[in-house]
């Protein structure tokens, strides 16, 4: 064949197979989104359109790939995991960061308009984003994972809206208000916004305080009965947590009449985890039984 | 600081830099585009609204991406390649192929009602496309690569060329026809081409024959003159081949005036790169004389 | 400086950091040992002084890298274990393999006299080891990895000692005892070993039998007061897993005062972990108390 | 088959071939040898009797893997090149610095008493290495990573002849010699040794002013037919590079039969690579005419 005096080259494709049983998060973050939110004039601190649309795109990604268990959402950036026991694209790297980062891309451009019907995409400004994936050893490190961005949403909404608020309400400069700021910490913050502008921080949207959990739902457990079955998943061998094909498919299908829900909660504490033990466990729950 | 207590969570990343002085190849490929394009009904054996959206798509990224020094297209796949000298993006590799993938896929996404008008996106089949990065050690093997593509080109479009003509002037069933093909080398497909439907193979357009090259355009170098500068470059020191900071905003500059061009031709053979000697090198040309 | 010119080339040099807080395991094999336990006269099927050497270098390396938790030994092989909180040369994968290696190579050259008073070392034959790190996410696949080893253990010295009774004692040639073993189950061998040859394969000893577990020896815990401790470490957050650099001079002192122990028992089992905790948890336990 | 439970975790091995096509160095270097020469008493500034059982090591390292092109060594570290084309343990990298690593040390330890028979070796202060292997893409970077050693080995030489000729011939203390050579460069150094020791550097031992060369000896190439042959061999395509079973049979025979010789010469300048094509190359020259 002719074609074979070539073919060597694929010899230089190098593996990249992610660790087996290891959480696999891949995050994507918006590519220029300061300069892209001024462009089409995203209203600050939040865009609730802007912040709808991610949303919106992440539920896509979440429906087309059942294998991801959560997602987790704040400004321009979007964290989605695998659980330890996926098999994806042979758990390959490039494979499935390409693919989320494509697909969340398509359902970010395709819905646009949904969101911003007055704000049409500019050719020469269209939004794109990046991704990597990481891989954390099990579920307490996974947590702290998630951990770590609602914390980071907390910090910087809480900056933003007070540097918003002085700057907007307030009429200060840019510069002066990051300034004032500079050095201070959350009780600082919270009076300012208190004293100066009436504002009780703890009122506002819990979108904008918590960032958006993204998880298929099931019926939530009671929380009593559950001791520490959070972190209990790893410990299992991995032939339990590699099930069978046949054993797969039913998950697949329980996985795809779960209904895909966006949640503003708190996903520090124990009890999120402990009501959906089915997130860091693999293994779908049952079904909410429907109201008749 | 509240969140130092979950930050560790960053020592898990990993650094994925591809090594110094390889040529990167970036190829994408449109993912389920056989159930896709029977969606969208994309004409057999070519559609020339489909390849002209990757195309479209593709220049678009070339023009935002100056370090890249040449795609090439066939199908629903592109290779987009970086020079040895590339230091984009600290040569990550993550970072490389999902801006890659995440860009092309915007402008397909927002291009695509220009090239079928009449057939728009659906949110539950919108295209999207995987990648990976691979590194050729030097420009002997990166033209092989380049060559592989062209090469497979060829062979797919002779035997799609060959098949619907069968299938859609002959009427045999899809199962004959593959049938029959089993086993044919080039030659036989061309005798039946002619033999029964007077169809001369090398009159077909040179964009399915050869698939899209897309490139800066500068000055055509004279051939004659050149003996074997296609090869040397990478013969050349890193010092040399890393400019300066100054010398690469000259550079950048160049590469952002010139024209972005897409052709269909040879590129297996030396002309084409004797002709253009900027793609190697990695260095600009000069600017094309405008015609008064 | 005049060097500067070619330091460049110290960018090729890539990362190869292991993924924190996971088991670090480096095998190391003999290259060749099927020729040299030829060369050298090695008793079959156990020669009780290579495994004596081997266990002498793995001893010493042990006292040498007092980060090491356990070693396991079998035939020509041996895997050292680093636990998921280790930081040893940054978990550099190549210094970490190839430390074990030299050291270990280093030892049982050095100490072959000893054990081959009367064979010694011929320059055109020395022992050599290769070897390559893997990881483990957590503590119970790692507990496989080691029970893998163990089996693997059993499976070959229970083959080995029945084909070599059969040749040796049973006057059979080589081709003829590996025919008739083939296919044969461990009932079927104990049972040759039995009515031919008189052999009770229980009562062979328990080197050949188990392999040597090599270890640090604290206070023995008492095993029913524990009920599940030895999977519970991999829950514990990083953090907590990486001391400080005072509690790290402290454990390495007390590893250091520790006795290093050759063992030859089940490691399969529960019992093992549960009674020596330290070895999972990688928090050395409290030394014995001297007998007056 | 009863292992087959646990056998699973071989999974979590993960590939680790380099890219083929590039030149390997695997460079390894002395643990601890500051203290060790110490501990055995090498003369400073040089140890005659260390440096040949480095390059005796070293040479036995060579004709063991008739697979490495050219290996130099300084001091206590060594560096062993692999061709491009070599395809030695598929490239694994592991496998390759591991089996080099433990080799040299073998030889090193079995060695020692040649070289230090009034020195045995002690079992708590036993020599040994570390190693890692790094890819370069092409013959240039190569060239410049071997100068780059031998440059190093010019400045830590004649720095290190200085520093002892004051503290051993002119009775000051390290710290006092240490401080009058801060800053100083080539020139500076090359005038204390020769105004205040009668020391004329150039007239000081090749060994120690350019390191130690190992390599195959075929018959010298005359330079003047030769122009540029060293810089050509990465442009040939991969095909060629990787020759047939048959022919790498027969370079192999080639290569055992070539006497492996040891030199103190220039490598930076061309000379010495045009003279011996067969390093660059990786194909084995003529072998040379024995003298009647």
């Amino acid at each position: 064949m002719a074609n074979s005096k070539y073919e060597y080259v694929k010899s230089f494709e190098q593996p990249d197979v992610l660790l087996p049983n290891t959480w696999i998060v891949v995050r994507i973050d918006g590519k220029g989104f300061h300069k892209l939110s001024a462009n089409y004039g995203f209203i600050k601190p939040n865009d609730r359109r802007a912040l709808d649309l991610m949303n919106a795109a992440a539920v896509a990604v979440m429906k087309d790939l059942p294998d991801l268990c959560i997602a987790y959402g704040v400004s321009d950036e979007y964290s989605f995991a695998f659980h330890p026991s996926c098999q994806l694209f042979e758990r390959r790297s490039a494979k499935l960061v390409t693919t989320i980062v494509s697909t969340f891309t398509a359902y970010y451009i395709y819905l646009w308009g949904t969101y911003f019907p007055d704000t049409p995409l500019q050719l020469t400004g269209l939004p794109s984003f990046d991704g990597r994936a990481v891989m954390y050893p099990n579920s307490r490190i996974f947590r702290d994972y998630m951990s770590w961005r609602q914390v980071d949403c907390h910090i910087n909404n809480l900056y933003n809206t007070t540097f918003w608020a002085m700057v907007q309400q307030g009429g200060m400069a840019n510069r002066d208000a990051e300034q004032e700021l500079k050095g201070t910490i959350s009780s600082d913050k919270n009076e300012i916004l208190f004293k100066r502008f009436g504002i009780n921080y703890n009122n506002e949207e819990e979108i904008y305080k918590k960032g958006s959990v993204i998880y298929r739902q099931y019926q939530l457990e009671d929380v009593k009965a559950k001791s520490d079955s959070s972190i209990q998943e790893e410990t299992s061998p991995l032939q339990e947590a590699t099930p069978s094909r046949t054993q797969q498919d039913k998950m697949r299908k329980l996985r795809n009449k779960a209904q895909v829900v966006v949640d503003h909660v708190d996903i520090i504490k124990d009890a999120f985890w402990e009501r959906r033990p089915w997130i860091l466990s693999g293994k779908p729950g049952k079904l909410p039984v429907e109201p008749k």
